[in-house]
């Protein structure tokens, strides 16, 4: 077994850089001081007002990481803007007070000042749950499918508005609140008057000075609800990215921040929808937006926040050194790693779990689920599980571990293990480690992916108790003589190549004599040329990134899935629309809503997953993303081996990760950081705190 | 103007024929007696444990409406079956006890018994909320798109069911319940191993008494956990409908309940999926599973429960007499009307609300959102708005109301201010009333949907406070000879012409020659031919229900829709599946994603909505559904109008319904009921009582 240098494991950078020092000097927010340059900007989290208590200390986990500023998502000002079901805030009356406080003492405790988003949004409310009748600056339907218009706001509607955010802020301030912040994003009331896009004809419509009434008022009134007892900050579109139709930077989007420039204490600033916002790594890197902000600080005087995606300390650095920005604006960074603060302040640049970019925090908000994070196991889990990112508890014993596969979950397992002080033992049968991450991250668009792994091994090889065998394919024997107390199987999962998954329950039959593919054979280097056809039933990334890479291989590449959209899952990480337009951009055909209902000598055959209605592909090759299985095989020899002889010590086994059950690599991650923290421990039959609702007295 | 003759205003029915009296027999399951045979089969309701006291006040609803036996929704043993998002019970630990007791007190306060849905889903179970991993029959991804595998149980995952069950059975107890109903439904584990699509090949796979062992146990486990104290009931899919693959009732279906015949003290049998088992009027009539159950009562001595949407005395009371039914099983004619037993009880049966088939009840599910009714607008509102189907609070005063408009909003509206007491004038501009309802109810599929007019028609004419006129088409001067001090406007809603929808707020430029026609157009009678292309921006029912009828008048129809399905919202109602097998056998050509993107001397082109790519159709006509424009051309003649002139009192104007703005037929009905609650009261900003979490100390 060839073992990593663990010799090299230095302590690297234990004081920070001066070339840093810019980002902890303070910034004036209004009468409230930021103590240094870090920004957690709004962002929803799948717990909000329907779970404040794990809400709170997730926000209270940014703070401790050193943020200087932490915003709450998006918060309802009024019943009539109602976004249900999607999970978010609300202060709508006193009773939504207490909540919020909570958030704000968790957040002040460590020294950060706590904004609120407050909000109203346009055609984006159903007012699913309160059923009042939705107001908007035209009538027009609701956004997405709900059968419901919005009515046109009459001048008595905004004299109403104008007082709804005006107690609402009234409130912030009751809850603790330093940083009110006047919603201008992009399915807000405010910004859906600023666009060009408004068709009024009153006094709110017209000129760029009309349209930006609106939200002159709001943040008037905001003023006003706040009685100079706390800042108040804009977070306002500059550009809606649709060309001339909509609000572009260069144009109205630097003039109305002129127009409007010293009346907010803050410009948070971004751009376009919430997919154009925060696009994944496989479309757009880090600072992508600079572009768009790099005029804003010239036509004010107040502090500018701007976001990009940041974890890099010198991009940081150079922002404000260039004078782009005043504040770090980092959402998907904050997730990642909370204590990235924390971390460059004490020069410990290295320890940064960087954000890969994959927008599983987003999908979470759709699934109104805590927030969670592939590279962050415990972000969402800090109130109803007690974890901390960067605490473990002590090892309850000596035991020895034994992990078997070195992917996302086996590397976190052993990390996490190792920080709980645990004798380790890291087994991986490849010559690197990352298992799926390490193959995945070299496919079209997913090459910081590898930060998962990077991360992970960057702080294993400072572990003197976790030692880490490369090209060691264990077989049961070589797991029983190794002298440990428990092996974990993380070994990982096949992609199936018989057609079972979630339309199939058995394997389909197949009399064709066509080559059948997975995702592993591509990401192999196996050759495949000719008229290709993906069919997908995974529905997340996979399908439409080994299509990228066919048509790179020189194929003819034509995707089907049972779904009607092609990469359905992708919906929940922003980036529907963009996996469409670069398949069709790179000529590959699509068709969806059919599953595959037969492979004959014909050839593969679909069926419309509605109608039944047959169809035919001509294909070389067929590439199937159904199902995986996991490589499990060591497992039940194990337990009979174990079984049968009679040791010194009792030696259990367990199955993590895809070895158990194939999922996402956050599950994976997750399951990993999971044993580590539930070794040796015990275990409620529900094992984490739950929000309960106040049983009323009945009348 | 022509008053609708009041003179007929007879009392019907005011005791029971007594070929009703079968149905108020007293039914034994197990150690409880059942004071009738109506039972309210378990349904979600998007209130569950989300909002415990929302769904305990109408599950009392029920009770008080003389249902005998009152079920919970689907309730799940053990945090590794969690199907968050949708809203749904759980008994996972006692401190899941105090909200479902809540519901039992309520129930019980009425004499009823109270039923709880023990389930354990299996394919189903994403753990999005627990991110637990889930487990079923066979290793393979959930349903859906969610990037997560099941994984195969093993002997101690079901003997660790069979204890979920047992212990989860004992707290039923404890919080009240009456029945455990182990959940044998098409998600569940138990009919997943049921089913002849169970590929096990161990003692749980293979034989149906291999197949129906899990199922025989988790009933055994659930007599356990009660030790006698309350019964146990079953409810079973008997056929899958999906030919020999899955399970037939002539086959494996009456073969089981054979097999268990005498295990539970009750069977409750459906069949199919959710969209099976509940399909729409537009798709089938009452009682549609009556051959499916008709010889269930052969092998089993215990009471049988069906459903069928059953609304009619007589075929409830034919089915106990035909000896094919021991019990009434009805949920969405519960909905539509809690007091149904009631009222047959006490002969006013045309006063049941009769369910019109719509399932907009079962869109809320999938909104999170309290349930709702087309039918009855207090649905889900008991609780919160305190409001009850069958009482309204008197009138305030002696005012006199003008409702103008005898559409969905109006009928209700002039019937529940009727219902207060309150002098009501009712004005029809067309001879019949009923609106946009007797318009849509004359397309295919939807003649059930006249009910909403019927019952409300039928309440009116026994109100001797209400006068209705038809054909008075009244103006403002007409309006304000009538005398009155409030005028409320519910004048419905117009289709648009110009394209200004969702996806455009400013009208399509148009260059074209081509007829546009719209929903309105075609319920007119005005004829079309040739090859049309309907342009659905809408999404619900419409489109759809537009296509059959243009080809039952000839035409050659193509459905274009900017959605990735058809009828996209009708997933909600469970029809989405059904119209695309409809529109398909009827020859119409679909495409989905595309938007209207022009209309000029070529005629319609679109734009694929991710891509832009371009499509033309040939078209001689094109029927738009974009949005709908309120009728309210009397609102502001009639504000000028008053304040002009000096009255003897003062008059004001509301607007209600599609007149305010366009949605669905369910909000119209809400908004005029609304109306007539809260005129003249006083309403807080947030009008309705809210359900908090409950803060724990920090730690």
């Amino acid at each position: 077994m060839n073992t990593m240098d663990v010799s090299a494991k230095a302590e690297i950078g234990s004081t920070r850089d001066s070339r840093f020092d810019i980002l902890f000097e303070h910034v004036h927010i209004g009468p409230r001081i930021a103590k240094n340059r870090f920004y957690q900007p709004p962002h929803c989290n799948g717990m909000g007002g329907l779970r404040p208590q794990a809400h709170a200390a997730m926000r209270g986990m940014k703070a401790e990481g050193g943020w200087a500023v932490v915003n709450t998502e998006h918060c309802s000002i009024h019943p009539t803007s109602d976004l249900m079901p999607e999970v978010l805030h609300t202060l709508w009356d006193d009773g939504d007070i207490p909540p919020l406080a909570l958030m704000c003492d968790a957040v002040h405790e460590h020294g950060a000042l706590a904004g609120v988003q407050l909000a109203y949004a346009a055609y984006y409310n159903a007012n699913k749950l309160t059923r009042e009748v939705p107001m908007g600056p035209i009538a027009r339907p609701v956004d997405g499918y709900f059968p419901v218009q919005v009515r046109a706001m009459d001048l008595q509607d905004i004299r109403n508005l104008r007082g709804w955010m005006r107690a609402a802020s009234r409130r912030a301030v009751q809850a603790g609140f330093d940083i009110v912040n006047v919603d201008a994003n992009f399915s807000t009331i405010a910004f859906q008057f600023l666009s060009p896009r408004n068709q009024r004809t009153d006094e709110y419509g017209g000129s760029l000075r009309n349209r930006a009434r609106l939200l002159k008022e709001l943040i008037e009134e905001a003023r006003e609800g706040v009685r100079g007892e706390c800042a108040v900050s804009v977070r306002l579109i500059i550009d809606e990215l649709c060309g001339d139709v909509g609000l572009q930077v260069e144009d109205e989007g630097l003039a109305v921040i002129e127009m409007l420039c010293d009346l907010p204490d803050l410009w948070d600033v971004v751009v376009g929808t919430w997919a154009d916002d925060s696009p994944t790594s496989r479309f757009a890197g880090e600072n992508e937006h600079e572009p768009f902000v790099k005029r804003i600080k010239s036509v004010t005087k107040k502090p500018v926040v701007g976001v990009g995606r940041f974890t890099s300390p010198d991009t940081m650095a150079s922002l404000i050194r260039r004078g782009i920005l005043d504040m770090i604006g980092a959402t998907r960074p904050s997730i990642a790693d909370p204590f990235i603060p924390r971390k460059i302040e004490e020069g410990r640049y290295e320890d940064i779990r960087e954000c890969i970019g994959c927008n599983i925090c987003v999908s979470s908000h759709y699934m109104m689920a805590n927030l969670r994070c592939t590279q962050n196991p415990t972000m969402g889990e800090e109130w109803r599980k007690g974890w901390h990112p960067e605490k473990m508890q002590p090892k309850a014993s000596d035991k020895h571990v034994l992990v078997v596969g070195a992917g996302p979950a086996g590397l976190e397992c052993a990390r996490a293990l190792g920080d709980r002080g645990y004798a380790v033992t890291l087994a991986e049968k490849s010559r690197q480690p990352g298992g799926r991450v390490t193959a995945e991250s070299a496919l079209p668009g997913l090459r910081e992916w590898g930060r998962v792994r990077d991360w992970r091994v960057t702080q294993l090889q400072k572990m003197p108790n976790v030692r880490i065998y490369l090209e060691s394919d264990l077989g049961v024997e070589d797991c029983l003589g190794l002298d440990v107390d428990h092996i974990v199987l993380a070994t990982g999962s096949t992609w199936r190549r018989d057609g079972l998954g979630r339309l199939r329950n058995r394997p389909l039959e197949n009399t064709s004599t066509l080559p059948i593919l997975t995702p592993d054979d591509i990401m192999a280097g196996r050759s495949v040329s000719g008229s290709v056809v993906i069919y997908d039933e995974d529905h997340y990334y996979m399908g439409g990134v080994i299509a990228e890479k066919l048509v790179q291989m020189g194929c003819k590449v034509t995707l089907v899935t049972s779904a009607p959209e092609i990469s359905a899952f992708s919906y929940n990480t922003l980036e529907l629309p963009r996996v469409a337009r670069r398949l069709d951009s790179l000529g590959v055909t699509v068709l969806t809503h059919h599953l595959l209902s037969g492979l004959d000598s014909q050839g593969p055959r679909f069926a419309h997953i509605h109608t039944g209605r047959a169809a035919e592909i001509a294909a070389d090759a067929i590439v199937m993303l159904t199902a995986r299985q996991s490589n499990d095989a060591l497992y039940e020899p194990l337990l009979q081996a174990i079984g049968k002889e009679k040791r010194d010590r009792d030696i259990s086994v367990s199955r993590i990760g895809d070895c158990l059950a194939p999922a996402a690599i956050y599950h994976a991650v997750y399951a990993g950081h999971r044993f580590a923290r539930e070794f040796e421990e015990a275990i409620e039959e529900v094992p984490f705190r739950r929000e309960r609702i106040s049983l009323q007295s009945r009348d």
